[in-house]
């Protein structure tokens, strides 16, 4: 607990950061998600992809794709982000953690909370707000790196 | 991701008000509960009632028969609200959206999670807090409105 | 909903405290967890414990304890806390109350998300961060005290 907290300005604008991007994925916005990521940006799943996706437009052809499945099989879909830690580097970009729940409803069905996922951004300012650069998701269950 | 972010004390309140608005709520006050709501306030949950509930009495009859139902079953329920976002109207007014969990754990038994919800409120202030005007909530699963 | 809210600055302290200090006894690091407590800390869970545990030791030998069950399991587990209220006492110290939601993922299994708890903490500051003296948790299910 030695480290220094982050003003709350900067956490709160994180924390609403990350509630609209998750709220474009979540609203089957694909493009708008893909803009949220900086055009060299590297999206790590260990548990999931057999090699990260490299660069905004893999982030957004991936996205579309998934978005055709969700709409297709009528599933709405949510990714709870919450337990935030937020710290900054020198060069006024910003390290975070939080943990993730994965869930979804398919249409008259039941909801499924199916994972808990801790998330490490590298986050740079971009025209007043952020974008990530690099994004490593570690899926519980999957075993420790 | 173009709208500004709004300042962390706003923002901050917020957050101890839906904490405090949904912890009166879950710790069986429907009476304080009512009174978050503004007198002409009205609650829409499309997918679960009929008719939306008109004015702060109609809210508080309900609430209260909800309790009761409750208090019978021995059933402890929470709210959770997360994903918070927040907008400011030129009128002083907020218009918020978040993502909510209810969830249920009868007296002895295994917790249940049983619906993702999408909350959008329009919040006015009142006396140096905030209280709601309406409140639309979306089940997912539900289909698109 | 009478009562103040606190600064944004202190609310964000909290909320990154908690995110830390989970994320201490989430990453198997009961030590470091232990130090969160002031010496003479409590420890009380009613519902689960017998007696509450008393003194900063007995919480590092406890969470060893409990660590090296889940080290040999291979369980994953988290801890989440949202919903956050924080009111400031006259002496500089904190009542915080917060929902909590305990959840574990066996290695190549599926999520359990498992109780809802309500957590009862005093915080107290100590060189520049703070540290639990107190805390109450409340199980869901349990019955009303």
């Amino acid at each position: 607990m030695q480290d220094a907290t982050v003003p709350a300005e900067l956490y709160v604008q994180v924390q609403q950061f990350y509630a609209r991007q998750m709220g474009l994925l979540d609203d089957g916005r694909p493009d708008d998600w893909a803009g949220t990521f900086t055009e060299d940006a590297v999206f790590q799943e260990a548990s999931r992809l057999d090699e990260p996706l490299r660069g905004r437009e893999a982030i957004r052809a991936s996205s579309r794709a998934r978005q055709k499945r969700l709409d297709e099989q009528k599933i709405d879909f949510r990714h709870w982000l919450g337990m935030l830690d937020v710290s900054r580097n020198d060069d006024g970009s910003l390290r975070t953690r939080a943990y993730a729940l994965a869930m979804r409803t398919p249409r008259g069905g039941a909801l499924d909370i199916f994972a808990s996922v801790v998330c490490h951004d590298h986050l740079v300012p971009v025209n007043g707000s952020w974008q990530v650069r690099h994004r490593d998701l570690h899926h519980d269950g999957s075993g420790r790196d």
